[in-house]
C-alpha cells in the first residue's frame, strides 16, 4: 500500500523548472506572456550560449533585415576593396575621375556579381579580377542561401496562435470545485492531437520563518483531444489530491500560488508539432464562475466561433471549500 | 466501484469539439467532405485569423499563381516607376519615344534585375540608378525565394488520399453487432502505423421539450494497425457500453447520430505524419450488411487491389438489437 | 476470465495486411527485397493513383534525369518557337541563313533566359519578345526551384540501411525454442529508439479443403532498443501462445509461414524517422541454429562491427518441439 | 509469481549496444564525448558503409568547404576543357597568345555560364559552344542546388548543447543511497519533453576466470519533464534491483561500471526531436556528494542560470551500502 502510495506520489510530483524560486513576495512570473522563460542564463565563456541559426529565427523582422542588408553591403565593400586594391585594369572602363566614383563602380559591379544579375556593362578585364569574380559569384551564391534559407525558415515557421482566457475560474464541478481556464484556435490551422499539462506552484513554510516553492502536476478531466477546431475548457477538479483542496481565494493569495501550463499539438497544415507555454498568477485567479460559450449556431445550421467571447464568465454561486481541516482528516 | 465507474466514464468521455450543436434537425454535416470543418471564426481585428502561410499553403493554384505572378507584376511596376523617377539617365539607351515605350524599357530592366537574368543591353547608367538596381537583385533573390519556397511547399505537401466508403454498415460480429466503415490507401505510398479514433455525436432530450447533444468515443476491435497497403475495415462492436447499444435504426436516425473519424498514419516517402478527417451522417446508415473484399488473388498469384469495389456491400441477416430496456437492466 | 482472454487474444490479434492471401502453394512473396509490397491497384481513373512527387521522389535516378532535362529541352523549345513567331525583330542579331540556325538562336537565348544566366549577347529587341523574356525568366526561377527542390529531396531522403540476416533461426532458448533473425546497421548514422513489430502468417484448414490464412503478432523478448550501433537479433520465443508452438519445421513448411517484420527508428543525423519492412519464407528457416557474434574487441581495445558475418550461424541441438497433442492441451 | 518476477526482469532487463564488450581492463569508454560511438566499421564492400548526404552533414567546416570549393573548380576545369576542344571559335575575343591565357578565358566563362552570372562579355560563339553553355547553366543550377542545400542544412541542423555534469554522485536519498548526474540546457532553446534513459554495464564472472559484461536499465526517481529551461538532476535511486545496491566505490571498480545515458527532447525553435548521448566511466564517480544549486535569484526577483555551477558538488555523509550478502537474500 505505501509502494502505491509512493508511486502515486512519484507519478503526481509537480517539476520543479527551477525558474519559480523564491518564497517571498515581489517574484517576477515565471513565464512571459510570449512564451518564453523569465531568466538570466549566465556563461563563462563570450557567445557561450549564443547559436546564431536560433538568433535568427528568433529575432525580431528589424533585426533581421538590419543583419542580412548589412552583410550584403558589407561582403559587397569588402569585394569592391579587393577590386581596387587590383588597380584600374580589374575592370572595363573604369572611370578616370574621382576615387569615391571608382570606388562605386567596383561596388556596384561586386553586386552585380554577389546576386549574379551580372549585367556585364561591367565586367572584370583581366584575369585576376576574373578570378576574384568566380569566387565572388560562388561566395554570392552561399551567402544568399543562408540569407533565403532564414528568410523562408522564418517565414514558416510554425506557431501556434492559441488564445488564452485571461483568467482562470474556480467553478463549481460535480458537487466540488473546478479550476477551470478556456484556450482556443485562433488560426483556422488544423491542430490535432492537443495534450495539456498543468503543473501549480505555491509557497510553503519548511522551518518556521523560511518558505519554499512547491510543485505539484494536477489531474485534469480531459488532457487530450484529438481535434481543436475551437475552444477547449481545460478543468482541474480540485479534489482530495489537488495542493489546492479546502482552499480559499485568500489561502490561494497566501500560498502565491502559480499555474504552468504546457499545451502541445500538431499542426496540420504545416505537418509539425507545436508547443505553447503560458503562466497564470493568483491575481489572475476568479472565484465562483464559469466560462460563457465563445460560440452559437447561426440560422443557417452553422457553427460560428466568436474568438473576442473566449474567456467572457458569469458569476455563479460555488461550495464553499472544505476547511483545512476536514480535508487533512481524509 | 464507482470511482473506477466514474474513471472508466470519463476514459470513454466523447469529445465534444464544439462544431455538432444544435439538437435539432436540419443540422449541417460537422465535418466537409475534404476534411475541413463546417465552421465559420468571427474575430475583432481585421485579418485576425489570416496567416499568410497558411493561406498559401492552402489556398487554390489559381489564387496562388495570381497571387505570385501580380506580386512579381507589381514590384516591377514600382522599381520601373523609380527608374522613371531618377530620369532619361538611368539607364543607357532609354528610348526617346513616348512614356510608355519609356516606362516599358524601365519595366523590362527591372524585371531583368528582379530575376537576375541581366542581359546587359539595357544597364544602369549612373550611380543612383546602379544603387537601386543593386537593391533591386537583392529584393528579387529574397522575394523568389519566399515564391520557390511556397511553390516547393505546395508541391511537396503530404496529403492522405485516403478513401472512405460512402456508407457505415450495421453488420453482425460475434453473435450481436457492430458498426463497420472502410478506408483504403488510394496511393501506392508507404502507409505506416495508422491509427483509427471514432467519435459519436447524438441527441438526448435533456429536460423535457429540449434536446442537447452527447458524444463518445466508441470502442474499435482494433485501433492500430502496422501496415496500410490495401485497406481497413475500422469494426466497432455495439456493446453494452455503446451509446448504439440496442438501436434499432429508427432510434439511431432519431438520435440524430454522426460518426467523427480521425485517421493518422505515418508517410514513409514524404517521412511526414498525416491526418484524415471524416464524418458519416446516419442516412449514410446501411442496416445488416457487410463489405466486399475488394482485393482478389490473380492468376500468377498476386494480389491486386481493386478501388472501385472499396464499399462495396451485400445485405445479410443481423440478430434483432436488443431491447433498449433489456439493456439499461445490465 | 473469459474477458481477458478474449483481450488477450485481441491483443494478440495478427495483422491481415490484405496482401498474404493465397491459401494454396505458389505464393509469391508479400514484401519484395527492396520494402515495397508485391501488390497491383486497380482504380478507375487514368493516374488514379498517381501522385507526381510520391514518383520524383522514389523513381531510379535515371528517369529522373530523363524527365527534368526532357522538361528543360521542352521549354526552352516552346519559348523558342514563341520568339521564332514574334518574328526577325524579336531578338538582336537574328541570324538571317536557315531556319535552323534562327530556330537555335532563339533556343539558346530561351536558355540563357530560362536558366537567368542572360549573357547579353542575345537579347530582347522589341517590347513583345521583352514581354516574353520577362515571363521566360519567371517560369525559368520557379520551374527550377521544383527541379533542385526535388534534386535535393532525393539527395537528402532518409534512407534505412538495415541489413537482415538471410535466415531465421530456429534456437535453443530458455529450455525451449525461439525464433531468432538478425539486423545490423550497414551506416555509421545513429540509429536511436528502434522498435520492431513480427507478425506470422499461416495457412490452416478451414473447412475440409478450403485453407484460409492467419495471423498473429507474436511476442518478442525485446521489442526496443534505445541505441543500434551494431546489430541487434530479434528474438521470439515460441511459447505456449506462439502459433509456431510444438511445431516442427516440417509442419512449418505445411503452414506455408511467412514472416513479417516492421522495424523503426530515428535516424539523428536526419532528424527522422525511418522504417523497414522485410519478410522471410518458410525456405529461409534453419532449424538447431545461433547466430554468430559479428563484432569483436580489437588488439586496440576497440570494437570491430564487421557486416560480412551478420547471419552467419552455426549448428546447435535444440530440444524437440513439444509434441502438437500435448500443446493443445495446454 | 515466477511469471510476475520474468516480466520484470525482462521489462528491466539492460541493453547490450554491442560496444561495451571486454570484461578485462584496459578498456575504452564507450562513447565517445561527442556523443559518437568509439567502434570500427568493417564491410566487404568499398564505400560500403558510406552514405554522401550523412558525411556532408557530419564532416568538418573545413572539409566542407574544401569539398564544395573544390567540386566548383573541377567542374569548371571540365567546362572550360570542352570549349578548348571546341576550338578557338568557341567564345567570341578568345585570345591568341598563351594556351594558359585562352584556357583562363575558357575557365573564367565556365565559371560565369556555372553560377549563372553570364556578364557576357564572354559569351558563346558558335553552336556548339552554345550548346554545351546551356547544358553547363542546367549543371550548375543543379549542382549548385546540392551545394546551398546541404550548406543550409548544416547551418540549420538541430544541436543539443547539452552540458552534462563531469561526475556521477552518489549522494544520500531517503534513507539510502542515489547515483545523481547533472544535465543543463546550453543554449536558450526552448527544449520541451526531455526524456531520459539511463544504463549501467559491468563485469560479472561467468565461469571461474571468464568474467562477461551484464547490462541494465536504471530506475529513475523521474525519467520525463515537461519544460527544461534550467537544469535537470537526473537520479537513480540504489534500491534492491539496482545493480549497484550493496556496492562500495571499490566494488564498483572492480565491476568496471560504465554508465550510458540517453537524453531526448524536443526543440520548439527546430521544431525537431533531438538526442544527445554520454557515458561516464567509474572513475568519474564520486561518493558522498551533493550537486549545488545552479541558479539563483538576483536582486530583481529574476532567476540567474550561471552554467559554470553545473555539476559542482559538495561533500556530505552518507550511509554505509547495504553488505551485499544482506542484499542478496531480500
Amino acid at each position: 500500500m505505501s509502494i502505491i502510495r509512493k508511486a502515486i506520489s512519484r507519478m503526481r510530483a509537480g517539476e520543479d523548472i527551477g525558474l519559480d524560486r523564491s518564497g517571498q513576495g515581489g517574484r517576477q512570473q515565471t513565464i512571459n506572456p510570449d512564451g518564453t522563460y523569465n531568466l538570466e542564463r549566465k556563461t563563462g565563456r563570450l557567445f557561450g550560449n549564443f547559436f546564431l541559426y536560433h538568433w535568427i529565427l528568433t529575432t525580431s523582422w528589424t533585426r533581421y533585415w538590419f543583419t542580412v542588408l548589412g552583410f550584403y553591403a558589407f561582403m559587397n565593400l569588402i569585394f569592391a576593396s579587393i577590386y581596387m586594391i587590383i588597380g584600374h585594369d580589374s575592370l572595363n572602363a573604369m572611370p578616370d575621375q574621382s576615387f569615391l566614383s571608382r570606388f562605386l563602380y567596383c561596388f556596384f559591379f561586386s553586386a552585380q556579381s554577389f546576386t549574379t544579375v551580372g549585367y556585364g556593362a561591367i565586367h572584370p578585364d583581366n584575369e585576376l579580377s576574373n578570378m576574384v569574380a568566380t569566387v565572388e559569384a560562388f561566395t554570392g551564391l552561399m551567402t544568399f542561401a543562408l540569407a533565403t534559407g532564414t528568410l523562408y525558415g522564418r517565414f514558416s515557421k510554425p506557431i501556434s496562435r492559441i488564445r488564452y482566457s485571461n483568467n482562470i475560474l474556480i467553478a463549481p464541478f460535480e458537487g466540488g470545485l473546478a479550476m477551470q481556464f478556456m484556450i482556443a484556435n485562433e488560426l483556422s490551422s488544423a491542430l490535432m492531437e492537443m495534450e495539456a499539462r498543468v503543473n501549480i506552484g505555491w509557497s510553503e513554510e519548511e522551518e518556521p520563518g523560511k518558505k519554499a516553492r512547491r510543485f505539484q502536476q494536477v489531474k485534469l478531466q480531459i488532457d487530450k483531444i484529438a481535434m481543436f477546431p475551437t475552444s477547449w475548457t481545460i478543468n482541474h477538479p480540485i479534489d482530495e489530491e489537488s495542493a489546492l483542496y479546502g482552499k480559499t481565494l485568500e489561502e490561494m493569495r497566501e500560498m502565491d500560488v502559480e499555474v504552468f501550463i504546457l499545451i502541445k499539438g500538431f499542426d496540420d497544415i504545416f505537418s509539425q508539432t507545436i508547443y505553447s507555454r503560458h503562466s497564470y498568477m493568483v491575481h489572475q485567479f476568479v472565484w465562483g464562475a464559469k466560462f460563457k460559450v465563445p460560440f452559437h449556431v447561426n440560422e443557417k445550421g452553422k457553427v460560428v466561433m466568436d474568438l473576442n467571447l473566449v474567456g467572457e464568465h458569469y458569476q455563479v454561486n460555488v461550495p464553499a471549500p472544505v476547511p483545512q481541516s476536514a480535508a487533512t482528516e481524509v
